[in-house]
């Protein structure tokens, strides 16, 4: 109970802010409506008339007219590391899109930097004008052997973290452990109950029975659905879903029948991003985008502003916090020229104006990183060739092996076989019909285990790239066409203290350098765009037709969507959920 | 994490109970499919194609064949006590009609027989097929010596009991201490808050900056509005509406337009009772009766049954335990022979079938009632005609006196004035102009204070009508033609130890004994129901036009509904909030 806030409302003492003559995008009565609003510490006081008391010699008045205004939007799932930028630099871009709230787990952070890693970006996020709401992540572990991390979350940390104020949940629940009768999951599900949080779930391509009995544990929402069939099914169960819209998993399109065919209730459907660049921020937008995308594929405007705004906030259980322009809640409000086309001009985050025209106005200042953030690469000796390389008995021709089959638009990837040649017992790539190497490369310091096998879907001629992103460890992961190059880029990674590297002709080509925790870069996001978009230029014009293939590579080291993954350990079958050998069989 | 839930889902353990054959009535998506539902321990296990291993030879099997299943019905907002009612025999009669679950706060209950009175109820209502959703009441006090009561509830009780797991939040926040900043609402709210539960609110006739101000606190919900525009301004402004269908608080019809001309989102709105009595249940329906009546004002038949489903269970946000049919939620479904009237067949109540062909199919047995519950009408001697009259200067001819103007289906009441005889010092009722005396006999043994006053509005030509439940203080209220009656219903009161009383020519005409509390009776509802008819054909022949007359006088007690409420302690003026005579002058 904020006594300012009362009495601004009943006019006793002078607000902030008013912004005058806006129309108001009500996102719980969809209606459109002229009213003006009164902001006191940040928050809303007043909507509707304001009272001539409210407006003092101090209140800034912001004019708002033949402007829509929305509450600020709400990415219910993102992992901001993936912006590969620092909480402050995605801020900055973000915000120009109208997103005033992002629920983001931190595990990639936490996977290299652990429990002190979170709590230094904790630091960093205080003012940011971008609020995170923190969904602590409900599994982080070296998965029985499977994979080598650099630091693991136990239970008994989750169940302190879900009572920090910043906790709205659990992210990204697991189901075989579920489905499985795990006392962990059991354990870290109680502790999301009592502290009245969400369960955020994690069921890709799951269904029926399975779906069923996952439901059963109180999971509340889903962000995995890649077809509008198993988004309903979902939905129909109880589970909230959320369209995914990233670079390397974009799921809206293939989901909007769901409400422009079978033209179902939306109230528990939101937008979120779980994955997007900086290029893909700065080239297309946020949030804003894929409201856009939705109104060109048939959705009421009104609609699409409710799936990232009142629906991510009911979904996340933070309603009562923001996702609507209504007394008490957070002055998070986007101004919007048009509708439909979602065109943001101002932004206000807690009441401050942050964003004018579409530009930033406000300094965001750049901060000195922890130590724990920096120097998280440790390889031991330089990386050979040889040791990048799938071997077998020397005397075999041919073997055939087990290729990760990648795919542009999905995460799920296909189990493929094929026939390769095999000389001095080294397994050859197969470039002509786009079967490269791949490995994966400890860097933790942990024993420099090596993973090794083949993909197919990069469709790189020649060279190699490499990344120090790969969920859920962050080892080095390396794809290429030969030995050499594979080397060169994975050494220049740990040079770079990790990054985005591309080789060729055994030389760096290009680099894009993320120095803290190997993930995320410290330079401003404009100028790491442009870097990425070179890169990614240079992979097309080598054959790659992936939108973003080191998002698609960040995602073939995961070991939980199917069919494989690819760690420092090894291949992995996913449904089995134990490691593989490459090498079916030679002769 | 039930580990049953999840086997059984799964096919590999039998359910206790699939349903087969039926139409879902989904209030997530508003479709209407057929679907198969397993439970099992009272939950809901599975949805959709029922795995063979679910169904063993002790499963249960329900054919739902040509009906539609619906989530069991939820009253956000109701004081089980207006029912006459026990929970048990409310229960009987309530699971008939599709409810089951009510969010009711105890107060009436807890007015007269304090914590211990609370604490009873909850083992009454452990095994019972409507489960109670508790809201602590927000208030409840002597209100700085306005009104006399059994007992108080105080903050310290408060905060204990809202983080009770039946406790789901606050009941009724008052806006006048909330608007003057009063602390203790603030520690109320702020245990509220910090256990995750809501504070649903009570806001009669607030517009504007008031309104906002209210609901800057956090404020979840509203079931006051009497207009659609008022329903609206609150819905608008983030309120939550309950939209109220009780015996004297009707204002489903007036609230409508809303929905039906308006056209607003609904999702926000839910259909409640606040206060209805065992009569209005046996002859109308409960939630049931609410629906058809939004049907057949222009309302979606799904979107009504939202409004007493999901909507309400998001209101209370209780959605991850019932309001939906979906894995995980308690197995609450209600089988519908039509829609449109909703016509109740069978109902399950934690996967136990109470109700088949509309009626009640499991034993509910009455229970023996707690000490603290009985014997709680305390009158110190007979009261008589004298001490219930309004007296002045026995030299006075006139009196100019306030008046009660009572209200037929709103709980708001009219400050009238009225010129009035005075015999012997006596101010005379005026039968023919409909004014007739009312007065309110402390009944705690706490001194005996009695207020007096007059009133417009029921119409009795002759006699006098008596009751001991009165919000909320529950003193013994009477309103009559002629004092001789009025003293003798009071006295009955005091010999049934509570109850609803018919006077006339000195002696007892119809009578209904409420000996729990005061408040409740011991018999069956139908019984009850009976007799209340009874009842209130005797007030109709003699000239009363209201529908439930002893409702509305249970509400004319109230100091928090404008303009008037009338206490032990004599007229309050609500919104002064202070005592005023009843006498204006003499002369």
């Amino acid at each position: 109970m904020n006594h300012r806030l009362i009495d601004v409302a009943l006019g006793n003492s002078p607000a902030d802010l008013v912004i005058k003559g806006g129309k108001l995008v009500n996102v719980i009565t969809k209606e459109i409506y002229d009213t003006d609003i009164a902001v006191a510490d940040g928050k809303i006081a007043a909507v509707g008339y304001i009272q001539e008391g409210a407006i003092g010699p101090d209140t800034k008045i912001v004019d708002a007219k033949g402007k829509y205004m929305t509450p600020g939007f709400i990415d219910a799932h993102i992992h901001f590391e993936s912006s590969m930028l620092t909480m402050t630099e995605f801020s900055k871009m973000a915000i120009k899109h109208g997103t005033t709230g992002i629920a983001s787990d931190l595990m990639e952070i936490a996977i290299v930097a652990g429990r002190e890693g979170i709590e230094a970006i904790f630091d960093e996020v205080k003012d940011l004008p971008v609020k995170l709401h923190y969904p602590v992540p409900a599994f982080m572990s070296e998965e029985g052997g499977l994979q080598t991390i650099g630091a693991a979350l136990y239970i008994e940390m989750v169940e302190e973290l879900i009572s920090y104020p910043q906790a709205v949940g659990l992210a990204e629940v697991l189901y075989p452990p579920i489905l499985g009768h795990s006392p962990a999951s059991e354990r870290m599900l109680e502790a999301a109950a009592k502290n009245g949080k969400t369960a955020e779930g994690h069921a890709p391509a799951l269904f029926a029975e399975k779906l069923n009995a996952y439901i059963t544990t109180g999971i509340r929402s889903d962000h995995e659905s890649t077809s509008a069939e198993e988004a309903l099914d979902k939905l129909r169960r109880g589970l909230r879903v959320l369209i995914r819209e990233g670079c390397a998993a974009a799921d809206l399109e293939a989901l909007l029948p769901m409400l422009t065919e079978h033209k179902v209730d939306s109230r528990h459907c939101a937008m979120v991003s779980d994955d997007i660049d900086m290029l893909h921020m700065h080239e297309k937008g946020h949030l804003d985008h894929k409201v856009r995308m939705a109104v060109n594929g048939g959705v009421d405007p009104i609609e699409a502003i409710q799936m990232v705004t009142i629906n991510p906030a009911e979904s996340l259980k933070i309603d009562d916090r923001c996702g609507i322009i209504a007394p008490g809640r957070e002055a998070d409000i986007v101004f919007l020229n048009d509708l439909a086309t979602c065109d943001v001009d101002t932004v206000i985050s807690s009441g401050k104006v942050v964003v004018e025209g579409g530009q930033v106005v406000v300094a965001l200042e750049k901060k000195d990183y922890a130590p724990c953030l920096l120097n998280t690469v440790k390889l031991d000796h330089e990386i050979t060739a040889d040791e990048l390389a799938v071997k077998v008995d020397p005397s075999a021709a041919t073997a055939k092996v087990r290729v990760i089959g990648a795919n542009a638009t999905s995460l799920l990837t296909d189990d493929l076989e094929a026939d390769l040649e095999v000389k001095d017992g080294i397994v050859q790539a197969d470039v002509e019909r786009d079967i490269l190497n791949i490995a994966c490369v400890e860097r933790y310091g942990k024993g420099g285990s090596i993973g090794r096998s083949f993909i197919k879907g990069f469709g790189i001629s020649k060279g190699a790239i490499a990344t120090s992103m790969g969920h859920d460890h962050h080892n080095i992961t390396v794809v290429g066409s030969n030995g050499e190059d594979m080397a060169t880029a994975v050494n220049r990674i740990q040079e770079l203290q990790g990054g985005l590297v591309i080789t060729e002709n055994g030389k760096v080509k290009y680099e894009l350098p993320l120095p803290i925790c190997g993930l995320v870069s410290d330079k401003d996001g404009v100028e790491c765009a442009a870097i990425l978009k070179q890169m990614q230029e240079d992979l097309s014009a080598k054959g790659c037709q992936m939108q973003s293939p080191f998002m698609t590579l960040a995602f073939i080291t995961l070991i939980f969507i199917p069919m494989y993954g690819i760690t420092d350990k090894g291949l992995v079958d996913v449904l089995q959920g134990k490691l593989v050998d490459p090498v079916i069989s030679c002769k």
